[in-house]
């Protein structure tokens, strides 16, 4: 794409309430606007960053048998008022419509889900299901300080698991824990993130956050580096500050992001809308169900939180808004635009900063973007082009074959 | 896809207070599920259609320059005060949240994305700019009980174009009718949709909407049948029953559903916010806007009002959830597997019916669910299978090479 046609340019000034890392620096990349507190917009780069780590996610839920639907953000009262959740939940926005319809707009999903799913099954012949959608979330939130960390208004994966008995939740269980860790390496995020042990409510002893370690995460967790195993803040006071995994009492106390949870809820909601199936010997049986969360949105910001130095963003390949940032300093433009070609017609996705500015805002721009693969060309480069990668200071002059040694095509 | 392992089954009870025949076949076919009224899910197959849908107008969007966005649901009130439509645009859902703060659901967003753009326009130099997302909108309707055509949350594409001039506005205009009429090719409702003259506001003489006639619509319109042109009530009531274009008084009234329109905005929303830019003399001028709607979800129930019959849904191949229903009757399931095999390998979207049901639960699901091209193995088909379209009655018996002089190969 031609920088000149991209909506958005980098931006001076950012609002002066944004004080965390990820909304500053995603709102001067033009990556995201602000609505209001906790809520924002995203822009033709920063929807592109979304969107691949929701693809990410999608491919992974869907290797693991995750079927996709798409819930509504409007649900009825009548739903919240069955679980106990309408006065419990404190987070929940709720509202009357014309004819005094009393909604709530969904925070999270088991209220729809569970009556959604009793539909459809009836018999041990129509389970397991495992159902997830992409879809965004509202919370009624108190504070929301901490850019993309913690909005008002977010993006959310929801995963549901509906079993024949707990053997089988506690199965596929095991499968989601494993295709959230392929998830997190997948977004280069693996080597901050740990599994983290959390209170499991009335139903099973533990439940599991993923938490990604960073100076500015809002959750704090108390980590045994041996066992690369964390405990949540609220099992710590509750259980004392003891690995679950060695029993070592040395853990080291860390800030973190909660990029993910997966939770067993057993039959707490399959109870709550009666929502039983008929076994093989035809007796009713109540269904277990588990819910698996990860936040796109969350983790756009945790990203960034993780990755960025002074000048800017430092995007990984895989969920970078393109993977080459290819800059003419030429008079001439003839020799980048020929270049620019080139490697549209390999597949690459290529920004090409044709713009009439100077070379310093050019190149300062890129930095702040953090596109992974810089490429520039001027009279200073010959025949050749200076590529750099954003997160190394080594700068070299290659020519137009040898830059596939560095930068592999990618199958977008 | 099996169809023994995809979540959703045909059902038999349909709420009866669902009237319309697309939500009655929609639900029948297990393609949404109604959490309340004018309020659906999208379950696995609906969700195909409908991302189908979206991702043809997304194509068309991004084919005349549209940047791809995504605003959000949360919109805050003072926005709507300064446009004057907190209190007159009568559908919008209100509420508080924490901390008093007053929040609008978005309805339409002219008055998130005119801030917005503003952020990123100073000079002529930055426009125009063409931006569009694809996002939910909600209603707060009197009346919700035509299923998929008039939600209270419902899918929408809104683009919206800013310009330096009344005449690079009108001549976008024109440019997005255009790609209107493509997408609605595309959609196979061409055949059933007319332009259709509208009230134009303060600013324009006219906008205009894009009419499906169906005699199960909401809307009531004047069509030239020689001009292949509509009037809407409104402008009928206001300008008398006369065509636009030829001025014939010959008029038929029909019935139709409005699946998009396109609107020349004017400076109207640019002067509430304040939005100008400086112009080559280095003036301050108002910046032009034009929005340009269309709406996928209610263009799925619009599909399905058009195409149906008394067995079920006949879906155009272009947005079918598969092109292929494989069903096997024999007894021997190898042939069939083999066949689903061989089809899947050659890139085609195949759902195959090898549950243990009976033939006639297995012919009357496939009617129902209304995929294109139905193949049939069993024993009476010998070394042939049975292919049949689903508009048709004709019922061929071929060989698996003959199959690909009726079935395309898609690229998906």
């Amino acid at each position: 794409m031609l920088q000149s046609e991209l909506f958005t340019k980098t931006i001076k000034e950012v609002p002066k309430e944004e004080v965390s890392i990820n909304s500053q620096l995603l709102i001067k990349g033009g990556f995201i606007f602000k609505v209001m507190a906790g809520v924002y917009a995203y822009l033709p780069l920063g929807l592109r960053v979304l969107n691949k780590i929701k693809e990410i996610i999608r491919q992974e839920m869907e290797a693991i048998g995750g079927q996709e639907i798409l819930m509504p953000a409007l649900t009825p009262k009548n739903w919240w008022i069955k679980t106990g959740r309408y006065n419990n939940f404190k987070a929940l926005f709720k509202f009357k419509g014309l004819g005094d319809k009393e909604y709530v707009l969904g925070a999270t999903h088991e209220e729809v889900i569970t009556p959604l799913v009793k539909n459809f099954v009836q018999s041990y012949r129509d389970l397991p299901v495992y159902v997830f959608q992409i879809q965004d979330k509202f919370r009624n939130e108190p504070r929301a300080k901490s850019g993309l960390l913690r909005g008002r208004e977010f993006s959310m994966k929801d995963l549901y698991s509906f079993h024949t008995s707990k053997e089988d939740l506690d199965r596929y269980y095991e499968k989601v824990k494993k295709a959230y860790f392929k998830i997190f390496r997948r977004l280069k995020l693996s080597a901050f993130t740990y599994l983290t042990y959390a209170s499991g409510g009335v139903f099973s002893e533990y439940s599991h956050e993923f938490q990604t370690i960073a100076s500015t995460g809002e959750d704090t967790i108390y980590l045994c580096e041996k066992c690369k195993i964390g405990l949540n803040q609220e099992l710590a006071e509750k259980e004392g500050k003891k690995c679950p995994q060695c029993g070592s009492k040395n853990l080291v106390k860390k800030q973190a992001i909660e990029v993910g949870n997966i939770f067993k809820l057993g039959t707490k909601f399959s109870q709550a809308f009666n929502f039983t199936y008929v076994d093989k010997t035809g007796r009713n049986k109540p269904v277990f169900m588990g819910c698996y969360g990860i936040g796109p949105s969350r983790i756009m910001g945790a990203v960034v939180e993780v990755y960025h130095d002074k000048d800017g963003i430092i995007w990984p390949e895989e969920i970078a808004p393109f993977q080459i940032h290819l800059i003419n300093l030429a008079k001439d433009e003839k020799r980048a635009r020929k270049i620019y070609q080139s490697l549209q017609e390999r597949n690459f996705e290529v920004l090409y900063d044709q713009r009439k500015e100077s070379g310093g805002v050019k190149l300062k721009d890129a930095d702040l973007l953090g596109i992974p693969w810089r490429l520039v060309i001027s009279e200073k480069t010959g025949n050749k082009i200076e590529i750099k990668k954003r997160n190394k200071k080594e700068v070299k002059l290659v020519n137009f074959r040898e830059l596939f040694n560095y930068i592999k095509i990618k199958n977008v």
